[in-house]
């Protein structure tokens, strides 16, 4: 089972990608942990290119245009981030609508993944998701998500290269500022360029514009039209530009082995949380003790610290 | 210097409660261990309105409205979280410009407060503030954020209330949708009513909208001008509406132990991490294996659960 779909993978096959996510989503999987003991398994790494921005700004078009604009031999993955539906648990697939003519191309894998709210925390997943693309080796990921900070797990660290796109209808300038979106670009992409407000934001952007302490990349900005393509293609240049940067500063490499030490730590997390946090949490010991607190017999701090002794004694208990 | 913070909390001085606020925010500080020990020994339960929509839809000049439409002796607290500034690690203060007419007001306490990016998570000394708020028994708190899910803890887990305000310009009907807003609503403020796709919007939410399913209430729907403060007095209305309805089934009382349960709870996990994971995490020695992985000796569940049992270890030898 695992062979066929691993090798289906390295073969970039659409059914076993589209199978091997499934398999990475449910993490607690059988399947899933063999699979990600194979993915693993691979120096080759793509590239991952990350869009962001408000809803509405042209995410979505913007993908197809760039795509449209690249050659069409690359092997492409699409992944979108949708905020999950707390009632049904599923992703909406608004995006599939306006990326429709993106799917009968050969090339392009597209595929939404839901968040999972608050103690799922983000689909963290994703980590795995783009090791899978790496493994396939394919050229090239698209992560879209929207706006900044939704998911635990930020854009700016998933992606090599992340454009921030906004479109001058779409805000005031401290709001723009405010959405936080000026300090994790590495490209501030102006769409709609028509409009009138363009130039405005253009010259605020770069009013507004700081180098990246870390790294020394001085973010730049750019007027495009995702709808007619104009200017795509100079988008396209200023991403290669900061590509070449990180390959020239070593920066790939490092990036990551960061994630995946993140990745491992996260995983630790929730391991230790399932294992022993939560099944105090949820006993009626505990919940009965609640009201100790808000009735001042017991402070936050003593409950907090009380619990966290009452684990280490389970596991020192423990065979 | 506990007892007169708390007693200028008590006497709801401002001086007293920023202090306190700036306290809290830091947690692992003695005064804050002390302070969060007083403040949970109350049963009043301050109101917690939520204020939530991208940036641009008017969430800063509805609160001005609505606060200029509340009564004059209501003491109310305004909190505005900022996303981080990964650089400064500062909040902005956009908008306490916008609500700079505010800052004048006796009645009124304002304050913004940053989340704090990736590993620090959420400020989740919101819990903390919004329990001094309760403390200092003040008659509202208005808890202001940008978009869904940008924060680990979601408004729709602090607020009882939580109104999605969104403006006819600022997307489209598949975007409103994705943005994931649907879901948290508990009133829905169609903003600068004036604009032509006012109505338009108005239908598609009816469309979409659907009774929640764990407390039977039905999102409401209204138009608005937070500008003029056109039909602001409807939307108290309708706030108060809600508030009766979980005042009635019994809501109110069981969401704050709930809230109270997950705080503490995120607090053990902190806890745990900082004591016993991230030590292990930066070891030299962990570093150094992450190797293993990429070159395939070992896999990545191999390496969590070879953590795991590490971590036990330590506590196991620990006296």
């Amino acid at each position: 089972m695992i062979d066929s779909l691993t090798n289906g993978v390295k073969n970039q096959e659409e059914y076993a990608i589209a199978k091997s996510i499934t398999v990475l989503e449910d993490e607690s999987n059988d399947l899933s942990v063999s699979l990600r003991k194979e993915i693993y398994k691979t120096n080759s790494q793509t590239y991952v290119l990350g869009i962001t921005g408000s809803p509405g700004a042209g995410k979505s078009t913007l993908i197809s245009s760039l795509v449209n604009h690249l050659d069409n031999q690359m092997k492409i993955g699409i992944i979108s981030i949708d905020p999950s539906n707390k009632y049904s648990g599923g992703a909406l697939l608004g995006d599939r609508i306006r990326m429709s003519n993106l799917f009968t191309k050969k090339n392009i894998f597209i595929r939404s993944m839901s968040n999972r709210g608050i103690f799922g925390g983000l689909n963290k997943s994703i980590f795995d998701v783009v090791q899978l693309f790496s493994f396939a080796k394919y050229d090239l990921v698209i992560v879209e998500t929207i706006g900044v900070g939704q998911n635990e797990i930020d854009i700016s660290e998933i992606a090599d290269t992340v454009l921030v796109i906004s479109a001058p209808e779409s805000g005031d300038s401290i709001q723009i500022i405010k959405a936080g979106l000026m300090e994790i670009a590495d490209i501030y992409v102006i769409n709609k360029a028509d409009l009138s407000g363009s130039d405005k934001m253009e010259f605020l952007l770069k009013d507004n514009i700081q180098t990246n302490t870390k790294n020394n990349w001085t973010p730049r900005i750019i007027k495009i039209q995702a709808n007619s393509g104009k200017n795509v293609d100079g988008l396209l240049e200023l991403t290669l530009e900061h590509k070449d940067f990180l390959t020239q500063n070593n920066q790939l490499f490092s990036r990551r082995k960061l994630l995946l030490q993140k990745n491992i730590r996260e995983s630790v997390i929730k391991k230790v949380t399932n294992n022993y946090i939560d099944p105090k949490i949820q006993s009626k010991e505990f919940k009965d003790s609640i009201k100790n607190v808000t009735c001042g017999k017991i402070s936050f701090d003593e409950t907090v610290n009380n619990l966290v002794h009452e684990i280490e004694k389970d596991i020192k208990n423990e065979n």
